[in-house]
């Protein structure tokens, strides 16, 4: 059992600011007191401990209410990406088996037609029914879901309980520091555990968190250099943008300010230069929405020497290279901690997560000398672009529902801005032209998902038993 | 399960410093390795793994390593405390019956002289066996044993887990925070649970610890004024000398040094005003054996407006006053949370520690409207001498066994130096002096718990159910 995190949190420090937007500013007090509120009016529309919600909206103070209201409430929340296709969302909706779907009416439209939705304003208009403050959370209580693909290409709804939360926040504070003055700038998606694990961390710190809707290198370089946040997450390629910005502008990081954390892939060395000159600490970290965020990480004085490694383990977590046995050995890289999800919902409520108590991340690495982790290639050939997940079987399986097309192969090609993109190789068995099958994935597919290149070919690579082989599949180029 | 925290720590920061000592210091690969080392050699005495041993010695590194070692081991420490008589610590080696007790030369003429012990030099000198490493510790395993009196006299070994340690560090960071540049000052005694938690801070948190064999007012002004420590853990008679010499000085703490962690009773407001000049942040703290340390913590900027409040509960823990209907009600203090220990050992190992869940402190209290807690009175009429515990019933359980003694009552008067200090109000039944008590008193009480002053009376305050009222003896003065 934990202490209900927001009443503990507006306890113990009422009138610590929790959250800022543009010039407004909640005091954590301020923040449970409208959490209480909403819960109440959550009530109002039958939505009960345990139940199960769907969210979708914009990264705005709203949102932000709408969950410490479910929190409050005890209703588990599936958190829905805005730039999937409604065809994508039907699917998880539908998996997850939610009582209701929650929606911003800005983003109503992106909800598949016959969704079932309570709209923003409703929940916030409607009537607060006085229900019994909550004291304890238990540990094994699901706080959010998050939907992640896999090899199957069927996203995969990941539970993320009250432990995995606070051992994440805990670990992470044990590694990054804290400070009274910390303020933690949040421009990843909410609907990530990259953005969502900053909320976390708010609660149980006592940390004001610097919330934007959108990233925007030109406000993150200025709070960076006025030492107006102290710490930030990003990728690659937000982390460049940033560098670019304040290069030109011959900008430095404000000594208050800490460190970046920079998640999905290694960041370049020239970036991490680039860093250093303008002071600017960036800690590289590993991660996956199994392990609700953080769980290796690579100190900016390590950054150098160790290019290109995801760090060591957060202190109360392990990390192992499944049938390694030397330093140096590739293998499957195992994680064990209390960060680690127990388990999926909806089609794949009975697979289970881990495997004699380690999650098996399908990743595969190495472990040097020092027990310094290297990732050598993301499970199920992953394109990390942008810092988004994209699955090559989930693109697969849409290219196939076309009448036309025989096979279908998905690979990640370089890509300047965002790192890698999605290209695909099909080989047809009836004729069409690559706009008639881009065509056909507009509106299954989340724009970011599109093939950025479509090459119709004779055959794909396969291995000895026929499978494909998804890493020589840009051979064909 | 958690990862071996000696072990995590050196694996993960194995060149950051750990422990430093006068000119010297040990990084954590080098703390690790010495562990692994003593751990091999206790177990050439058979010490195995959930054995328990008792440990006397002065706050020198050999101590650290053999504690370490200990836990390398898996083998539960009694600490105990060099300032007890022979015949205090006779109870504590039989009640805890241990399998071993090892002392260092120093201290041996401290241990009852029938006591079969292990010089600390006979362990490192030992031969080392390989022993099989462990990668993880359970949670409910005990690391520490610490005697504490209570109501009945009789001292209780209460036993520290590896997840009170954890939750007591965690919560602890939480509220302080936390640096890469932090260094603890340690000059509390490490078989108190306020040194040795300092010691389960480091591990955990990678921070270095400076030791101190005993206080000493002048080196730690000195470390305070040029940076070289962040953080120290005092009670009020030491930090009233760290200002006064430093006053005397024309002294100021330096903008590196976070906070005093001040324990044992409130803080006279005074020293706070004095501390503030100094630029000296004392953070006031209420905890226990029985709570692993720290459980409510007073921050500095409340100090003055709070005066004489112990603050408010860590994060991971919640307080509350037995029977009081609201606000400022008085009551016993009642504790829950992950640092509150499991139970006790020996006479006493079948007495639950807690009630539903709650640890009832004997302590009384209130919470004030915004949830501040005040204690009142600590349990069982608790005398608190220069921070360290004197239970009257203790003390009036050595003076009944005087032939001579019909009854005695035990009680604390104001000193200027140490704060309290117990005074004996004695009924006689055969004639005694008052010279004649204190030698009888004499090596079985430890020198602090010798009463100070001692009157020979017609009867004792008692109750309606006859019942001895300890407050009301100070009456007969």
């Amino acid at each position: 059992m934990q202490p209900n995190w927001l009443a503990q949190r507006s306890y113990l420090t009422p009138n610590r600011i929790g959250l800022s937007y543009n010039d407004k500013q909640w005091t954590f007090k301020e923040l449970y007191d409208e959490a209480v509120r909403i819960a109440g009016k959550l009530a109002s529309f039958h939505l009960d401990r345990g139940d199960r919600i769907a969210l979708l909206a914009p990264s705005r103070p709203e949102l932000i209410s709408m969950i410490y209201g479910c929190m409050e409430r005890g209703v588990e929340i599936v958190f829905l990406n805005g730039r999937l296709s409604s065809y994508e969302l039907h699917y998880q909706i539908q998996d997850a088996q939610v009582k209701a779907v929650i929606v911003h009416e800005e983003e109503q439209h992106k909800l598949p037609e016959d969704t079932d939705s309570i709209l923003f304003t409703e929940v916030f208009c409607a009537e607060e029914i006085k229900i019994e403050a909550v004291e304890e959370w238990s540990d094994d209580a699901t706080i959010s879901i998050m939907y992640t693909s896999g090899t199957t290409g069927f996203p995969k709804g990941v539970r993320q309980t009250v432990q995995n939360h606070s051992a994440s926040a805990i670990s992470s504070v044990l590694n990054l520091g804290l400070r009274d003055s910390d303020v933690w700038l949040c421009t990843m998606p909410i609907f990530h555990i990259s953005g969502f694990s900053i909320l976390m961390r708010s609660l149980l710190y006592g940390m004001h968190v610097r919330l934007y809707e959108k990233f925007d290198a030109a406000s993150c370089a200025t709070e960076i250099a006025e030492g107006s946040v102290t710490r930030m997450s990003a990728v690659a390629v937000t982390l460049e943008r940033i560098l670019s910005y304040m290069e030109e502008r011959g900008m430095k990081a404000h000594p208050n300010f800490q460190s970046i954390l920079a998640g999905g892939g290694p960041v370049p060395v020239d970036y991490l230069r680039r860093a250093d000159k303008l002071h600017l600490q960036v800690v590289q970290t590993y991660g996956m929405t199994e392990t609700s965020s953080q769980t290796a990480t690579l100190s900016s004085e390590d950054a150098m020497e160790k290019a290109g490694s995801a760090g060591k383990p957060l202190f109360f977590n392990q990390i192992r290279i499944e049938g390694a046995a030397k330093p140096g050995d590739e293998g499957e890289i195992c994680i064990r901690g209390p960060h680690v999800t127990p388990g999926y919902i909806g089609r794949f409520a009975n697979r289970p997560a881990m495997e004699n108590g380690w999650l098996k991340t399908g990743d595969i690495g190495y472990l040097d000398e020092e027990g310094y982790l290297y990732v050598i290639d993301r499970r199920a050939d992953l394109i990390i672009s942008g810092g988004e997940n994209i699955y090559p079987a989930e693109i697969e399986n849409v290219l196939l529902a076309h009448p036309a097309v025989k096979e279908a192969g998905v690979s990640g090609i370089d890509d300047p801005v965002w790192g890698k993109v999605p290209a695909a190789f099909i080989v047809l068995k009836n004729e069409a032209t690559v706009e008639e099958l881009l065509t056909f994935c507009k509106g299954r597919l989340a724009s970011y998902k599109m093939p950025k290149k479509v090459l119709i070919v004779d055959q794909l690579p396969r291995n000895g038993s026929n499978k494909l082989v998804r890493r020589r599949l840009t051979e064909l180029l």
